[in-house]
Formats: structure tokens, C-alpha cells, sequence
């Protein structure tokens, strides 16, 4: 009986040793896939960005100045950026509408990956920022019901939030029309945009 | 004896079930300190500042848009963001030159904090945006030291990085003037920044 028991227990806790290695995902959209080879930019630039579930969207200021604030997004499986901002009660949405130049940047850190060094300014820890322009989504076209399915479906959170017109929320696009992306020890790569869009097998 | 392994066993599980609920710090800088009350919003700010390995640091471009980058920093507890970059070799660095207007965004998220409903925008997973200008520190000014001696310690993978003057790495501090602080469902608050640098009982 004894014996039974220890089994149990031991394979229980290689289970749970099984558990911890695996890298800790946090919200990233989608199912869990595999990091692809970092020389191939645009599937990488895909993957991170798919596998994000949050990052930094820095738009202007109304005096032209820089401000990063922390968002979810989800790309919905097209690369694209799609967003849940407030125009009311955060300063992002408000900004975007002025200003609609914007950068979107993640970093792989938060994914688990960047293991062999912890550190996440060494250049082999992926980094990536879109730049472009933010764009309101008209709520009951095609694209804004997209974004709205895609959004819901990777922050179930974000479907419960009141929609009282003053609270302003609406769904916004990031048209990217500049990929940087560092993820070898190189100097930083820029990934032709049409192709990143057009890359269709993730 | 295949009890005393069987309770062994039971204990080794015990362990490591109590590491997997202790929230995974993802390198933050000095040792892990309890999450403040957020309604304490300079103590807060100055906890997920100093407990924060990396952030976005988002500065202008040449055309003076907007443009955020993956970054190590310490604050050496002081709450003053310190960064090691490189004029040469990455675009920001070259950028705070021209135009050194800049922020420094970090969500709580990877801290593992936001466990209630995993979802990074939701307003009580803690997001905050350090506004300011970058300022390039004297290599063997006291400053200059100061931040070299924490980066270092936070970051020791960036003590061996090659310094011949073509890399162009050197300190940065972001002077802080503002603070945006999202740690509560209510509006973002503004804590006062000379109190902020004031707190001393981190």
C-alpha cells in the first residue's frame, strides 16, 4: 500500500516539475506554438506578435509628446493590432484621435522564451515595435466585428465592461506601416510590411 | 522505509507546489518586496518602479512620432529609471540625443500580480508611465556611477557587454516630471513627483 502510494506521489510530482519548465504563458492569444527560427523575420514577427496578449502603445501628447501606456490587444490571427481603447477615460484613445501616429511594442520576455541569459535587452530576447496609424472602427462593420470577436475571444474580461456611451469605448485598428523587430545578435531588421500581412500560415 | 520515502516525496511536493503559488518575478531589480496598497499611490509607484526589470521607453523620432523600444533600467531604489543605451546601434538612444523627451511605461503583469482575472488592462493589474526627459550621464560623474553600479547588479549580463566607443553605450536617467498611475477602478491618478523621488522607506 505503501509502495502504491509513493508511486502516486513521485509521478504527481514529476508531473509538477513537468508543470514548472514549461514556459509560463500570460494571456497571449490564441493556443501556445512553438518559437520559429529567428532568422525568418516575418514568420517571427508574426508569432510574437500573435502570441502577445498585451504591450505598449505609445501615441502623442497634445503638446507632440511621447506617451507609452500598457494595452491589451489581439491580432485575431491576421498580424493586424486590434484594440479596446476608451476615448473618455484614458489618455491613449483621446490622444489616437488627434494624433493617430502610434507604435504598438512587445517584447518576448513576458512569454518565457528568453531564458538562457534572463535579461531582456540582450538582442536574442526578441523585441518588436509596429508603427502606423490609429484607426476607429466603425462599430457594426466588418472589421469592427472582427476586432470585437477577436478581442473578446483572447480577453474574456474586456466582454463584461459597460458600454455606456460615456464611457467611450471603441474598437481601433493599428494600419502598420513599419516593423522593427530585434531578435538576432545583429543590428535590428525592418520586415517588409505587405509581406508580414500577407504571411498566411500561422 | 517506503514510508519514510513516501513522506519525503509528499514533502518535496508540498515545496514545490508553494513555489508554483509564489507569484514568477521576471528579473526585477533588488529582492522581492509585498505588493503595497495601491491606494498609497506614491508608495505604489515607487514599489512596481523598483520591483520592474524592463519597460517601454518611447521617444521621438526624427519626424517627431512616436516610437517605443523594449529597455532594461534600474532605479538603484531611488526611483529614478537608469538605462544603459546605445546611441549607435539602436534607434532610441540616437533619438533622446535630438529630442530627449521620453516615457517609460510597465505594467504589473509580469510580475505575476494580476492573477485575479489575468487580464493586463484590466485597471487593478497596476500600469504606470514615467514622463520626462533622458539625459545622458558623465562616465565617471558620481551619477554616472551610481547608475553603472545598479545596472550592473540588476543586470549583470550587461556588465560584459563590449564597450569600445563605436557601440556608442552609455547611461541614461529619465528626469522624471510626470507620473500616470492605473492601480485602482477609478481615473488614472497623477502622483506628485517630488514626493515620489522624496519616498525614502523603500
Amino acid at each position: 500500500m505503501f509502495q502504491h502510494r509513493s508511486t502516486t506521489t513521485l509521478l504527481s510530482l514529476v508531473v509538477f516539475l513537468f508543470l514548472m519548465a514549461e514556459p509560463r504563458r500570460v494571456g497571449g492569444a490564441g493556443s501556445p506554438s512553438p518559437r520559429p527560427a529567428p532568422e525568418d523575420a516575418i514568420l517571427f514577427s508574426r508569432w510574437l506578435v500573435n502570441q502577445s496578449s498585451y504591450g505598449v502603445l505609445a501615441t502623442l501628447d497634445p503638446l507632440g509628446l511621447p506617451f507609452g501606456n500598457v494595452m491589451s490587444f489581439s491580432d485575431g490571427g491576421k498580424g493586424i493590432p486590434y484594440f479596446y481603447l476608451t476615448t473618455l477615460l484614458d489618455p491613449t484613445g483621446a490622444y489616437a484621435l488627434r494624433r493617430p501616429r502610434a507604435s504598438l511594442t512587445l517584447s518576448e520576455y513576458p512569454l518565457g522564451f528568453c531564458t538562457e541569459t534572463n535579461e531582456p535587452q540582450w538582442p536574442v530576447c526578441a523585441k518588436i515595435t509596429l508603427s502606423g496609424r490609429l484607426r476607429i472602427l466603425a462599430p457594426n462593420s466588418r472589421e469592427g466585428v472582427f476586432a470585437q470577436d477577436a478581442l473578446f475571444r483572447d480577453h474574456p474580461q474586456l466582454a463584461g465592461w459597460p458600454t455606456q456611451p460615456e464611457r467611450g469605448f471603441h474598437f481601433f485598428k493599428l494600419v502598420v506601416d513599419q516593423i522593427f523587430l530585434v531578435n538576432l545578435m545583429a543590428p535590428a531588421r525592418y520586415p517588409n510590411v505587405k509581406d508580414y500581412i500577407r504571411y498566411n500560415n500561422l
